[in-house]
């Protein structure tokens, strides 16, 4: 059975990254990146996700000493008010990406899988350097000519399936794949519930609207 | 002053690159890998080598829970008797270039510096795909895209000096400006002194015999 790496955070895109890698037939491997990130909650409910689909996850921890990012930095205040589209947000990390993709490339060489799969999205992050679709192109050539794989004529292919998804479209997509997205977490902060009003809770109760749905997680 | 990162590994090539970039005029900032290497001397003689330069040293600790190389792998045999040259090296290590590069791009953009230097060599490690020109242009385009500097029109941009020189011309170099070569460490072993038969021992000693020089760490 073919295998992929999928980069799964216990947000609600990269829950349904691996449903949808699952559908497609991969024997998936989750990994799941501690970097610093303000609160537990996201890797606690990723592994919760991947027990739910029976798939082995992988967790590794990052230390980025530099801080920078309000995400990682706890004296910066979090984003909210939906500033989402201005610029690149506070909540930007440092080639980030770039960062979970190279350890993706790595763990997918050792084990011979052929596929990363990660959950970026490309309208609702707009800011962001790294959730653009030139970037994801860019890491293709790099993939080719960064591994052995690549080099013996199987190389490793990024596989962005969300990336032009509106939200509500993700949603729908997922609870068709049958997504937990009860156990999924968007909060920037890491309450015993959602706060409801940083940027990340605006963006998703408008994804949960706009499909007409009610959002589990609230439930 | 402009500020560089400079990846140092506490080997020759990297040591070179260090002294290049402070004589090139840059405010240098040294990033150091702990990677599960067979031993620490690497990491030490690295900060030492940072020290004399009087640099900043960042040293960081990574983990790759997925071996597979004989650089990390203990139960694998350590490569001698000069097979370097002969498809892809047993120490290779699973994107490991692309993992170093990624945290640097991050450490640069952070600080604000806009050069990456790596001492990467295609002619003496021709085998390891991520020391390939053609991997170094890739990348280019990846920094270019991954980051908020990117974005700005401020592009950070990775350097790589030694890429086409031959070892012996690396160390004519590196004597020039100073380097301190008795304290850089190439064996694969950990050993008090170096081992004089893997091929990093080997590489290492051809090129002092072609530069007409006796290597300072044997004496």
């Amino acid at each position: 059975m073919k295998k992929a790496v999928v980069l799964l955070s216990g947000g609600l895109d990269s829950a349904t990254a691996l449903y949808l890698a699952k559908a497609r037939g991969y024997d998936v491997h989750a990994l799941v990146f501690r970097y610093g990130q303000r609160h537990g909650k996201e890797v606690r409910r990723a592994l919760a996700i991947a027990r739910r689909l029976d798939c082995p996850a992988q967790v590794l921890g990052i230390r980025l000493p530099w801080r920078g990012s309000a995400l990682l930095d706890r004296s910066k205040p979090l984003p909210q008010g939906g500033k989402t589209t201005h610029g690149i947000p506070l909540t930007y990390v440092p080639a980030r990406n770039t960062i979970f993709l190279s350890f993706a490339l790595s763990f997918a060489e050792s084990i011979g899988a052929r596929r990363i799969f990660i959950g970026a999205n490309a309208l609702d992050y707009s800011g962001y350097p790294d959730c653009r679709p030139r970037y994801y192109r860019a890491w293709q050539g790099l993939a080719r000519l960064a591994t052995k794989s690549g080099v013996e004529g199987a190389p490793i292919r990024i596989e962005t399936p969300l990336l032009h998804m509106k939200k509500s479209q993700i949603i729908r997509l997922g609870t068709k794949l049958g997504v937990p997205y009860q156990l999924t977490w968007s909060c920037y902060r890491g309450a015993a519930r959602p706060c409801g009003r940083c940027d990340s809770c605006l963006l998703r109760a408008k994804g949960f609207k706009e499909a007409g749905m009610k959002d589990p997680a609230l439930s």
